[in-house]
């Protein structure tokens, strides 16, 4: 992959356009009957036929082998090496909600749980309570009152919230309380560094603060905090790519995630049609688009291929409206793969499929992941591809005299 | 390639089981007739079925154009940068003849060789003398008495010995007595760093000694050494990937690396047929299997293309033993390449298969260089194809949020 400061030396603003389509969780297995994939199956016209102006690849966002969490599998398709940007699970999930997170803060997942009389986790996640009884008890601790800094306590769903702590002088150094097994006390939260013990000191006051509200409130009696973290001091793409780039999303943690780079937000309360309405109406403003599509990765995670086949060809389907704006670049691929066959994020690398008048297509007559294999990209990693629309775009001058 | 730490904090133990299968210079070059190469042309009915529900590809164990060693060549199939983690080459010749390294041996390599009466050398390898007469020499060399150090020196082959000197204070920043030319004396042994200075005395007086002895040996009447190597610091498979691999080999060289990263060792006398016997016996013991076939590579060096056709129709006609046992992950690859047509190791990628129900097999229908070529796997770093197992074997947690 090439240094962040290559490209930010390199890049130059141009009229252009690029649009990138990340539809979550894109790559899959073959189901045992047909023999093919998700995308395989799936009836796309309008993609295929773009595949045949296209080149095509299988990309890895962090590397052969390494099952990406959507953080780094998203950083990698906008160019961040994440195994260099890392997110904490705190911030995550502060995102994940919407919470609007400032470089102030330290936020944590937080799991209400269950004690014992003498204070022994026996249930690490409170019998997955509500979420409706999880918002009531957010509210409460909320409540709680710390020396020295503003507090936020926000519900994500059943068991688990978001806690944000607000002050100048906080440091994310502070380990888990969550031992992560039962039988044992929450442990204390403990600064890693001198400058986060005044941290780990609100930390604990929290949560003593915390207990005691919930002692009436079995199974949730108790809570465990995990994945410390402040935002990180990440460039933006405007830095690295003189781009004006545009996010269009359903999902708070995509959107979050989006803003973190520095894009602008535009929310869509709908499907992709809905996305690309919002893309036209935008096209003007910006010239770098990220649409995401989150429904094929749900389907993957619930095991149900037709369903993940369907979300595919509901994308295909509305691809006029996109195709008719004539973005210069259109990138089509996945932030990971999610094969319903396995009900999970997975490792498998991602199909690609790169449009531009300049892109050298290959022979790949469809756009799957056996077409990839054979395809002219070969197989990339995730980071070069950021890279490769940009050169696309013509927004890449020469390196080196 | 994924640095160790993050694959440390993703692995976690599960019953599933990995095998691979090295066959140490497995891939060739084609032969003129044919136009096939050994691979190509064995028939080997098991392994090409197998290929059907694999994914292929080629890996190359440094880099495009390097030609590794069986150290590094071993190293990066089990997931160590060979660049980042070398093996001194005292070291190698001592795990070469089973000699048992401790942490506080310095460990060279030795060949015996003839000085004039000036003292200059006229032959590097003293008319490469038989093993006989080196073991005999040796013999003689090992009643040297040093102070502060205890020493070893076990024959190799011909005129090439061990040397281990032992003592908790010395080092190994020595540089070669052996000038690699004709007609020069034997360099004293220089100490590149001030803690090796005792070491480099150990070395000269060791060497003073060994020439009064042998002024009535001629040919073998003086000692050239080089690569002053100690163990080197290189964490276990099990801290890296939870494992508890086991090494199953013939050759002392391979068991003995095998042993550095922790593998627990099974020796076998025979073939490939006796290794799955002992594959069989110790199966549900462990997690991962190492299973290495030495004579591919023997034959290669040879030059003999006929005998490595039949090293690897023999190996075919034994996997029936192995498929029967139903690991989780079969790898088959190489170390290196060794092309009977270059009668040497050899830089070209190594053709590799790996089976899972996961993989996300390919379209290629047999195990051979050509079919690697266009196989899903693409083309990898050989240190990927560890991470590539684990994930199949479903041992690899998800990377971030």
């Amino acid at each position: 992959m090439i240094p962040i400061n290559v490209i930010e030396e390199i890049s130059i603003i141009t009229p252009s356009k690029i649009v990138m389509l990340v539809i979550d969780g894109l790559g899959g297995l073959p189901e045992v009957s047909s023999g093919l994939t998700e995308l395989e199956i799936a009836r796309k016209p309008y993609i295929n036929e773009l595949a045949q102006k296209s080149i095509c690849g299988l990309i890895d966002p962090v590397g052969p082998g390494i099952t990406p969490g959507s953080g780094p599998g998203h950083l990698a398709l906008f160019g961040y090496n994440p195994l260099e940007f890392t997110i904490g699970r705190g911030v995550l999930e502060a995102l994940g909600i919407g919470f609007d997170l400032t470089k102030n803060d330290v936020a944590a997942r937080g799991n209400f749980c269950t004690v014992d009389d003498s204070g022994l986790i026996t249930d690490r996640r409170a019998g997955r309570i509500t979420t409706e009884k999880c918002t009531e008890l957010c509210k409460l601790l909320s409540k709680i009152k710390l020396e020295g800094a503003d507090l936020f306590v926000w519900p994500v769903r059943e068991h688990r919230f978001m806690l944000v702590l607000r002050s100048k002088t906080l440091s994310p150094n502070v380990e888990d309380t969550d031992p992560q097994r039962l039988g044992v006390a929450p442990k204390p939260a403990v600064a890693t560094s001198s400058e986060a013990e005044q941290t780990a000191k609100l930390i604990n006051s929290f949560v003593k603060e915390a207990r005691k509200i919930l002692s009436e409130h079995h199974p949730a009696n108790m809570i465990l905090l995990r994945g410390f973290s402040k935002l990180p001091d990440i460039p933006s793409m405007n830095e690295i790519y003189k781009l004006t780039p545009a996010a269009i999303a359903v999902y708070p943690m995509y959107k979050g995630l989006a803003k973190l780079l520095g894009m602008k937000i535009y929310s869509v309360d709908g499907g992709f049609r809905e996305e690309l309405k919002v893309l036209s109406d935008c096209f003007a403003q910006h010239d770098f688009f990220y649409i995401h599509v989150k429904h094929a990765d749900t389907a993957g995670e619930d095991g149900d291929f037709p369903r993940k086949v369907k979300v595919i060809e509901e994308v295909d389907s509305a691809m006029p409206l996109l195709l008719n704006l004539k973005p210069d670049v259109i990138v089509i691929t996945g932030d990971h793969s999610t094969p319903a066959m396995l009900k999970m994020h997975s490792w498998h690398p991602v199909p690609v499929m790169l449009y531009s008048q300049w892109c050298r297509p290959d022979s790949a007559k469809e756009f799957s992941e056996s077409a990839c294999v054979t395809g002219g990209l070969g197989r990339l990693h995730s980071t070069d591809i950021m890279t490769l629309a940009m050169a696309n775009a013509l927004k890449l001058t020469k390196f080196g005299a």
